[in-house]
């Protein structure tokens, strides 16, 4: 951590600043400038509040020279992590598609595109049965059915299965849930992180709509942190000036985060565009990205759907991806 | 609701979709031009869902011409809603003014706080005693113990209190609080939106960092649609690429809330800009163009705040602010 | 073009208004709902101002229907459009890589940069000779000079070359340049675009750093309906909140702009991100995200660069992109 | 400037680097942590590049320390600067108000706006002869004949005149003009900026729609480095996410501007929102926010503009916006 101090702070009480700080067991090394004193602080500096310094007199500003995030850094833990559930695995390696419609909508819907999506190659089944919408008027899922529905499709078809928890306070009907979703709303959730860094199942943390890679990796720092290694990152675009896709996809944060953490990284082409004619083409990106995963809206009949129609594909579009995916795996030397 | 089709689209799927469409209710006026034909409906639209028409092989894409919000929309409810808690009134006329600091430390440090926020002429008193913090590492309030000395602070100086809820799972301590506090990263958390349309307390919600306008209307849709009118917008500066200011203020919001809307409207400068020097300044403009209210960060030592120092003002400077306040109330016609 | 008329909006007004516009020879398609009025307008309605139908005091909003933009769209033009410069060519199953180093240095470094690009399979040569750079205090190019061995290196190798315009009065020494660009900032210098609709060279636009798809494909208008139809678009990231990468490649805008327009789009991956060691990864999401070609920032020596030393490769490194570029193109049926 | 190691740098390659910073003569403080080694230059580092010095394999990062503006630097030249131009004067206690329409269109509408702009108090006339337009289809002005109908308002009225420049290659028609305005478009035409550093007028420089502070003051470095210390700076609005206004107005930028700078800061209402009934609020938060005058749309008739009608007011609502400016400058202590 480096404090810049202002043009002429009285000499007193930067003296007197040096030796709170140095009573904070940190090791302080000052350099002066003709135009600018400043001094750099060593040794363990997570004690240290860098918003209570810029807010004293003599500091002009206060540049944190290492990452904020620790368990989630790869400079303190190389290698990569794998996440597993079920038999699906994500990271390290093997590359995971988790597939299936935006929501649960009725038995015969889940079922069969469970079926689909499993004889396609998908490796996790997805479906919303908590629906976070803009507008109250809007379907907002079928909430504990919807994750009955969700557990019969994985009795069928033996696909862990991937939902979204909007609230802890349903927390107990995710019990037999393989994957826990966390959407890009709750990604600054704190409450909802901190619970979930004591339970023990794999957490997919999505992007949040304005959210930096930094971010990002320190909400995974508080799960990790809690004590539950099994995160996932999900980017799924970002909130940007261009209103020609529903979101812009950050398709540099992929090979950023895996350069920065040790954590898997997957990427969800269908929020990102929101159009389904982008889908099979940002799945590719994703591949040759370096990304450890893709999680892609399916429905039978886009048109019908309930929530987010315009942005999933069909089945045999799906087809399509995960035939281009199989072949790019290959050349970056991934398991599909 | 317009609908706009695709060039060529085939006669036959158009004509099912005006059929399956007039059966739900709407009226619709069909317009065919040289290179575009499109169709308006009419009547209420409110159950047509956009995405799925858009997800319609024949349709290009669908421009929605009515606002998705009823019930806090000014057009169908033109006189401006008052809020009220305790002796606080915030909006119709009235300026209310919240201040006090950013966390809740200690029972002197509230108390005294509040007693100098009330002579100065503060209407409210805030303070943080559960607090979303971006790293797991940083302080995170005193939680119900917080709550307990805002209400001790309540007791002496008889300043309605205004604080955070992060998660529901904290309401029933809420019971006494006055107003409660949805933060920004929680302006779409849909389930706590729906739970405190259920509630009769005042709550004011804080636009997201990269909420549009619109989406915030839509926020306070949820709330007033479950139930609770009494519901105060407030702005606090918005996620852009500038990195000089914490956030970018968007002063527009004011004037363009109000006319949209007739909920109160008030403004954040502490976060808006994340800089001491700037909040009074910020103060100014915010009357002028027209807020209910202000909410300020102010700490008795900012340099030792727990939180967000470098964005508290001292109390002398807060007593210039009401003072600026008050002369820019009595040009705006506002009673302080 | 759909025209919302104001509630309450007077009748006498309005029928002034449909007068008046259809003695501007458009039809007009009438339809009143409960809440909403509105007119559709139909045929030729280029003439028709929309900011001007905006401020009337009838008219609440105006919504455009179709494209703003008719020589580059793809409706009207639905063939791919080729960019030829000597033997390289862009678009049209063509994939073309430009490369060379960021600024043209000294004859030695830009021939022997140009001998290497040919080899590793380079179609084109690039080299800054007049450099816009935030700061008057850094390096701005050798301008004429840097024309100079430009031509040199042209000379000695036969790659095309593409030069950066960064003012009209430097035209006169283009015209032995092959493709002349115009920078990221002067995407909406309208004189310069004007200007070059007359001239008969291709032309490589950048998209501005905060410029829509649709600003861009209009600033390709510019110079189209001038009479220049050879225009390559070039996606080389926006601005955004993300500060980790310099810029945030829109990697969506690639397929998207290639739906809605026929001319040829390439990415630089060197600006999109900042950073060397994303190039290789991002030149090959170019690639399957449908690009017609790449232009790389190569510098034998980065360190030692002029000019944006922290985002050029090496030549070893471009070796290896050009080598994942020809895999890539032949999955996608591009010919290299 | 402060330079951060990578971790296991290698010692020797280290060395080199601290040689090779001294003999450019800048002083080393070197700083060794236990994750973290880094060292500060001090003394003249304006010749240090620290983009070259980022790509270096052995750097990490390089943070800046100081501004990379002199002149414009308010540590340099503490004392506000005044802009003058005829009889209006902008800047150090003087409030200036620039007022006319987006076009010029006839003499008659110039002329008589003219007339009544300064009735209403206005001290500079605005015009655009030529007009930056995103459609190569809509009006661009009248050019050279826009500027002779300005000189003739001038005439009449005595009014200083401020109109755009939009090539270097009509500077030539600018001679008599007084303030030369550079577009938003242009603010990083660095070939511009240079050139207008050679002028002897003052020149009003717009921040650019996705431009940051700090790069407004780097390119009004351009024009005061070229010898033109006459710059008065525009705050118009920048890019963000939210489409409800055109442009988002920063309005922290006025007082943070003012704090970094000692040049004059003005405020554009009329582009900052692109809304009229807007105009009127945000010129008040503009004089509240301190700053040094207002450059405002105003047309007879402006739903007949041939540009920008949708956020030119009348001059009867100026008048208002006069009055208000007025009440509000005594205030803040700046003479009208």
């Amino acid at each position: 951590m480096i404090v810049i101090l202002k043009q002429n702070a009285p000499k007193q009480k930067v003296d007197d600043l040096l030796e709170q700080l140095k009573s904070q067991g940190v090791g302080i090394h000052f350099s002066e400038g003709t135009h600018t004193t400043l001094f750099g602080l060593v040794g363990d500096v997570s004690k240290i509040d860098q918003e209570a310094l810029e807010a004293l007199d003599v500091v002009e500003t206060v540049k944190r020279v290492s990452e904020p995030y620790k368990l989630v850094n790869r400079k303190f833990h190389p290698a990569d992590t794998a996440v597993k559930a079920g038999d699906g695995v994500i990271g390290d390696g093997m590359f995971g598609v988790i597939a299936g419609p935006c929501s649960v909508e009725t038995p015969e819907q889940i079922i069969s595109v469970a079926k689909r999506m499993k004889t396609a190659g998908a490796k996790f089944l997805r479906g919303g049965a908590f629906k976070p919408r803009t507008s109250p008027y809007a379907f907002r899922g079928l909430k504990a059915e919807g994750i009955e529905l969700l557990l019969e499709a994985k009795k069928e078809t033996g696909l862990p299965i991937v939902t979204e928890l909007t609230s802890l306070r349903y927390l107990d009907l995710f019990n037999e849930v393989d994957v826990i979703q966390v959407g890009a709303r709750n990604m600054q959730n704190f409450e909802m992180l901190s619970e979930l860094g004591h339970c023990d199942k794999p957490i997919l943390l999505k992007r949040g709509l304005s959210s930096t890679m930094e971010e990002l990796l320190m909400s995974a720092e508080y799960i990790v942190s809690g004590g539950n290694p099994n995160v996932i990152l999900c980017e799924r675009g970002i909130r940007t000036f261009e209103t020609a896709t529903r979101n812009t996809l950050d398709i540099s944060a992929i090979p950023l985060l895996k350069q920065k953490s040790h954590l898997p990284v997957i990427v969800d082409p269908s929020h990102a565009s929101g159009i389904a004619s982008l889908v099979p083409i940002l799945a590719k990106t994703a591949v040759v990205a370096g990304a450890d995963g893709l999680m892609v809206e399916v429905h039978p009949n886009p048109p019908a759907a309930l929530c987010d129609g315009a942005q999933s594909i069909t089945p045999d579009i799906f087809d399509n991806v995960m035939e281009n995916v199989r072949t790019l795996c290959k050349l970056e030397g991934k398991t599909l």
